[in-house]
């Protein structure tokens, strides 16, 4: 295979990627909507759009080692492919956390309403946004907005633990609540392990274009080389 | 590099793998025992041992790239490699889980004592034991072993929601135990990943040896080639 076919199918390969994500990120807000809405009826509906994410997660993963064995890559372009499984699979983990809460969303429709509610559109904002920049960063090869989205996950978790204080109170105040508190601490749990997941795809993407390992909180230059492009 | 050469790698690869995987094991039976004991102090040595897990992370990932690259590996060693790559992800995650679990340690030596925590451990256990052998599954290219592990997942689920339910009934009769309760779901949680995991472990290791996805609850015969040891 000639280096102009192997760019080709490169191309296709980073498309999947952000139609995959653009999958799961309808998901998030389709599951965040039936919870703003107070809708019971979206499970299922729900599934099936993780069905599809879940084809679509092996389809990019046979692409991607299918290229790897046909054209023997050099380290920088097997680096990047090597990334590019590591993410559709996190894309896949980010879907199933779609699904935990549109059926959180049907035990939610049927508790008393609470104000808390309105912070949960908000966390779940900022964590699609985190999702969408992490994906570019990689796609696009921008190791800075990569470094601006994990510094965004700081926020997500004040959030979820600002949720977590209030529902708490309200639980203590009232023990009805217990049950539709804890199903609301279980969404937030989710949007933040969404936003987690966002920001190891921006790692994955310093490493790829950097070579700089940061996730764990260090710093450190990779031996092997990175990507320029 | 030749074949032999090769395969000497490939060992020390496996051998990694294994090392890492009992690390991570003793790091959740280390934040379990504190559970157990009620030992408030244990938070800071589980990070300790998680920064190692973390460090062998990198190690074992750059060795199967380096591997990649140098060798241009035919259909088979490539999806083992990208496997131990997966996997390797895989037991760095299920690393922070223990750390959740020891940090929730800390919290819970604080709170009084309920009958509960007696299911913990014995949750704790099966997670365990699917980590051991879903890994083992993966190295020693037995597909049946990994299916079995597949199988006890939803033991592990069981238990999960037998915990929530104990756990929110003592909420619910005493508010005081709410904030400590929360701790305790949250322990149940993270054994639960810590089972989803391994079996994620497991559905790769039969993905690499047998060439079908059964993740997702769906069987599918893949079109590039399994691996035949």
């Amino acid at each position: 295979m000639d280096k102009r076919h192997f760019d080709v199918e490169l191309d296709q390969l980073r498309e999947k990627l952000v139609m995959m994500a653009s999958k799961v990120e309808n998901l998030i807000n389709y599951s965040i909507e039936a919870i703003r809405k107070r809708d019971a009826t979206v499970a299922e509906a729900a599934l099936a759009m993780d069905k599809e994410i879940d084809r679509m997660e092996i389809e990019i993963e046979e692409a991607a080692i299918s290229l790897m064995a046909r054209h023997q890559p050099a380290a920088g372009d097997l680096r990047f492919l090597v990334g590019a499984i590591k993410i559709n699979n996190d894309l896949e983990r980010i879907g199933d956390h779609g699904v935990n809460i549109a059926q959180s969303a049907a035990l939610l429709a049927s508790v008393p309403e609470i104000k808390v509610l309105a912070d949960i559109p908000w966390m779940a904002g900022l964590a699609v946004s985190m999702l969408k920049d992490s994906l570019d960063s990689f796609i696009s090869g921008d190791p800075e907005k990569a470094r601006e989205v994990c510094s965004r996950d700081d926020q997500v978790d004040e959030l979820k633990d600002q949720i977590l204080r209030v529902v708490l109170t309200f639980m203590m105040e009232n023990p009805n609540f217990i049950s539709g508190g804890m199903t609301l601490i279980l969404v937030a749990r989710n949007l933040e392990r969404i936003a987690d997941l966002a920001t190891d795809i921006s790692e994955e993407a310093i490493y790829i274009y950097q070579g700089k390992v940061i996730k764990h909180g260090a710093e450190k230059q990779s031996e092997e080389g990175s990507v320029n492009r």
